[in-house]
């Protein structure tokens, strides 16, 4: 078993969906993305925290056994707020204060450098690519991205595309980069420009792995209701690549069970606000949940 | 190996899709439905055509061992005019000319009673309720709609639904006849209605079955062009239905199967325009695409 290295952001959130509403809860890209790998591997966090990151939110990491010796603690926290209609499908974001995301400079802990598994979740695209150039000998780099930096980094984003093992997009953001409405052309688009692997996350349709050879479709898990679905993808990618860190291999194999797996955390994930209900979940729910995937494809 | 009763509309179509565009081509609910359903049953139709619909067509039909003594041709044939933009997931209409739809009475041919298969495509409901009126020993029936029935006639709609055995609907009218975003309580709320199971039709994401038991998801097939989606749905459902009468049996393993090759025919269907791709499709090609939804699913 190998250790997971997640780089992203931590953040202070404000959300409000049509079930409800929190305030200054634990969010952010690298947050979830940690929790997600923690339930199969070691991991590891490199994000900034804000001095005013609250000690608390740092402590439940902790608890989760992720090492954080990765925070960046200066400056002001982040902090993003937003909203979702009621077809839950796009976060709308009513306010972000970038604050330390600014000054933050993504410098691994020296003995993450040798690490091999990581996991570059949502942040600016320099930063992503920063990361990669200190790694001695990644065997294994799957990166997610957000509208914001495919309208405004796109070329930055597409250079770290191409170093890369694994890219995890949503579909409209598929479709957003690729400039097509059909994912099967998106993919195939993306695949052209290196990566061995590219993931489309579709929400309550499941997910798509499409390689040079072969495709792959995961289900949706079918919940009555969706609460939050902040950090779903997030900790979809997370739980994916701490899968892979806990198998020790990316094999094709290997990466179905772990879009299942990535699959059934992320479904956990939607059912309350923010972090709750991945604060309690346990390795026995996952599984039990993966085996559900496993009886709703049956044919 | 029982025989397969689809009742529906022919039509003659004029389509136009980002890929180009066809006039006076053969259309309709049960066209595309009882081809579907020819590939694994016997299969007869019940629809109105007009003393003017073409000759070839009905040849066409013929070819694929339809049973057309369930064709009424009287008056003049129904016509539809639609287009799609470029995500191609909804039909808009430019034009509709009812004609003989608004005097078809759909009386189902003596021997017809006594069978036990029925796929009700989309039609008037108060149609569909009369056509299982008229059975004597219905063992399964299926039925389709649209949201012109969901918007102008909800209430005849309902009444259907209780009458039948299985319902499939489309994401957007299961959404809009349960007025909810989710379709999982989109398909709970159908089955207190009455029928085992309910399938909801995701286009390019698959398909969903649910029953009071358990939950299937089918993969969608992952089609880098997308021709004309016209008929989808209707041979979808043609061919679940020609599965199951093959089968004669409704089992939930019969079901699952009969959802896949019913994605696999209607996969077929979006490659060309009209029903230009389903008249030389064979059953060999199915078979073929079948297993390769199965591949797509593993892990």
């Amino acid at each position: 078993m190998k250790r997971a290295i997640v780089v992203g952001v931590t953040a202070i959130d404000n959300i409000e969906t049509p079930f409800g509403n929190v305030q200054n809860v634990l969010g952010g890209s690298a947050t979830y993305a940690a929790i997600g790998s923690s339930i199969f591997a070691r991991t590891g966090i490199v994000a900034p925290a804000g001095e005013d990151f609250p000690d608390e939110y740092i402590e439940l990491l902790k608890e989760k056994g992720i090492d954080v010796s990765g925070l960046e603690r200066s400056g002001k926290a982040f902090r993003w707020e937003g909203f979702y209609d009621f077809d839950m499908n796009e976060a709308k974001t009513l306010r972000t204060e970038l604050n330390n995301l600014t000054t933050f400079e993504a410098k691994l802990p020296e003995q993450y450098k040798d690490e091999e598994y990581f996991f570059l979740a949502n942040i600016d695209p320099k930063l992503q690519l920063k990361v990669v150039k200190q790694l001695r000998k990644p065997r294994f780099i799957a990166m997610d991205t957000m509208n914001f930096w495919i309208e405004h980094q796109k070329e930055d984003l597409i250079e770290v595309i191409k170093n890369v093992n694994m890219v995890v997009l949503n579909d409209a953001e598929a479709r957003m980069v690729f400039d097509t409405v059909n994912l099967t052309k998106a993919a195939k688009e993306c695949l052209r420009l290196g990566p061995q692997a590219v993931i489309i996350k579709k929400g309550e349709h499941g997910a798509l792995l499409y390689t040079e050879e072969m495709h792959f479709s995961a289900p949706g898990y079918p919940l009555e209701v969706i609460k939050d679905p902040t950090g779903c993808g997030d900790s979809f990618g997370g739980a994916l690549v701490g899968y892979l860190a806990s198998c020790d291999n990316a094999h094709e194999a290997s990466i179905r069970k772990g879009i299942v797996y990535g699959s059934a955390v992320a479904s956990f994930t939607a059912e309350d606000f923010g972090t709750t209900r991945l604060k309690t979940l346990t390795k026995e729910e996952v599984e039990k949940r993966y085996h559900e995937f496993r009886e709703m494809r049956e044919f």
